[in-house]
């Protein structure tokens, strides 16, 4: 299925495998633009889903792409920084949300079911959540590749669009940390109130941030190891799994600010590093739009959804399946004897 | 199947029935943002596909909401004004395109299939283009009032949610007359290239309209009259429509720049007028974000679509599915056994 698919032993080995990704096919994008251009309506005027049909032909490297086997993934990890009283929910809620995905009664079961997308919910260790990283890294090497490595062993190459989601109760405060450490500015622009914290859980938020920056200053140098030191479980796995998907011919949908904060580092690696995902929403969490502009990602929806889950990423679906259907089954102006300029 | 299905007699009956619109139900609204609340999410974190679960329960004036029925409705007509040399394709492409809608050939055949909507084509005597503008009245009361009745006549009260869209070469210029005459400000802020023109295009559409207003000055003091005037069938059709949609609790979806412009009169006419819609997408033709600003109606998609034919309605359908399914099937926190804040 996968046939890359390997435990990470170091660091360095990981660093190897980003540092050497595929560049997508040309020939592919170039196929997929020149029928675009014969099809029954002005050029260009179907927009953002035009150029959608082309990036899916560039990254699955097929002239006629196809969205048969659609997957949701959720990743969810449980978080030590939760100590600084960073959230506005109790750490059982992560495994309590679990079995709610289990039972189908959350957002992304409802949402995956319109998207026509498989849901697939991996939890990583919940009963041994990451250190608290104001004291200590979040996870030692090992603990980091291999949560890596469980993202990354679940992209096989038979899917042909994925979406990555995760939970994780006082996961914003890691993807605010990563944000910071990567991009700077203070953690004050990066910080917002998540599930909803007030003032005071907003001030606790940045105050644990600065903390980890200093106590993990070392680190910051390195993409790889900022995600480690300051970031979580299930942000490691969406990382390896985006990694994956690029190896693997599978185009991603990237969903909210956790989600963008877990693959930032694979574009500080490799320069294209993000090129085979969209970012499906701009989310209402604060630092979300900074983020996206700071990798070029331009989003496709902007809803106000600061919910997770993969939620606002699985609900881009059926516009990525219209751009398809558009592209592969409207007629030509020749065939529909349509008058051309 | 349509209680108030007439055929309106004169201008003043139709403004009549313009001005008798039905409020929409506080109860349903309020039923549905009390169940929002409870579901196993932070309140507030599904952003606009929450507001929209409630405006489907007010304006259907159900607790529960449903979309079993969702239809397209695509008017078409020819323009007179063409004549001015304001469009990059010949009329004949008008009924072309309604034998390419026939055939399955469109992008709206490939949208509204993914949207599980039905479509509906509804050309509008289009051997007998409206008069051009810049010369006489593009319709006159007879004429405006058959089209106006068409649209009002195919929205049935077995609906619930509908989409309106539009094919009519030259339509973005009888647009942006109407928005022109409605909102003011000069013909250049609200025209744009339509499928395409070049500059002298552009230009020619301009003067086409300055004459156009001139010539119909003593009409502009009257939403109806400017519609009548400077519009056309089909856009006289959507404005029917929608007006039907109001008084059979049936939800619109707008699609660009032509339907808006063509339902602007009823919000001129009536302060709550366009409540009942949703602006589906901003598209890329230049007055469009203008007229939704006026209209304050703020779109659910910005994706540089320019098309018509209810194209960026239809996609909005699926996340219209997206709310009521996440309204309609998620677990409560107590279901669930998640624990609150």
């Amino acid at each position: 299925m996968s046939p890359q698919s390997t435990a990470f032993k170091s660091l360095e080995d990981l660093r190897a495998a980003c540092l050497d990704l595929p560049a997508g096919s040309d020939a592919a994008a170039g196929a997929v633009a020149k029928r675009q251009d014969t099809l029954t309506k002005p050029p260009g005027s179907l927009g953002r889903l035009e150029t959608i049909a082309a990036w899916l032909g560039r990254w699955q490297g097929r002239d006629m792409p196809k969205l048969d086997a659609v997957k949701v993934f959720v990743f969810a990890g449980n978080h030590g920084v939760t100590a600084q009283g960073v959230s506005a929910y109790p750490s059982e809620v992560t495994v309590q949300m679990v079995a709610n995905f289990a039972g189908g009664g959350a957002a992304i079961n409802q949402l995956a079911r319109i998207a026509g997308a498989k849901l697939d919910v991996i939890p990583l260790d919940l009963d041994h959540p990451t250190g608290d990283f104001t004291q200590v890294p979040a996870m030692d090497e090992k603990a980091f590749l291999a949560a890596v490595t469980a993202g990354y062993d679940a992209v096989t190459n038979d899917l042909d669009l994925v979406c990555f989601g995760e939970m994780g109760i006082g996961n914003t405060t890691p993807a605010a940390a990563i944000s910071t450490a990567l991009f700077g500015g203070g953690a004050e622009k990066w910080t917002g109130r998540g599930t909803g914290v007030d003032d005071a859980g907003l001030q606790r938020k940045v105050v644990a941030i600065e903390a980890g920056l200093k106590r993990h200053a070392d680190s910051l140098s390195d993409p790889l190891k900022i995600a480690a030191a300051l970031g979580g479980r299930e942000l490691a796995a969406i990382f390896g799994a985006t990694l994956a998907a690029r190896k693997n011919n599978v185009p991603v949908l990237l969903d909210g600010f956790v989600c963008t904060a877990a693959v930032a580092p694979l574009a500080r690696l490799h320069p294209t590093g993000l090129a085979h995902t969209i970012a499906a929403h701009v989310s209402a969490e604060a630092g979300h739009r900074r983020l996206l502009e700071a990798l070029g990602l331009p989003p496709l929806l902007d809803l106000g959804m600061r919910l997770g889950e993969g939620s606002g990423a699985c609900l881009a679906v059926n516009i990525v399946r219209s751009a398809l259907e558009c592209h592969a089954k409207m007629a030509s102006f020749a065939e529909a004897g349509v008058s051309e300029k």
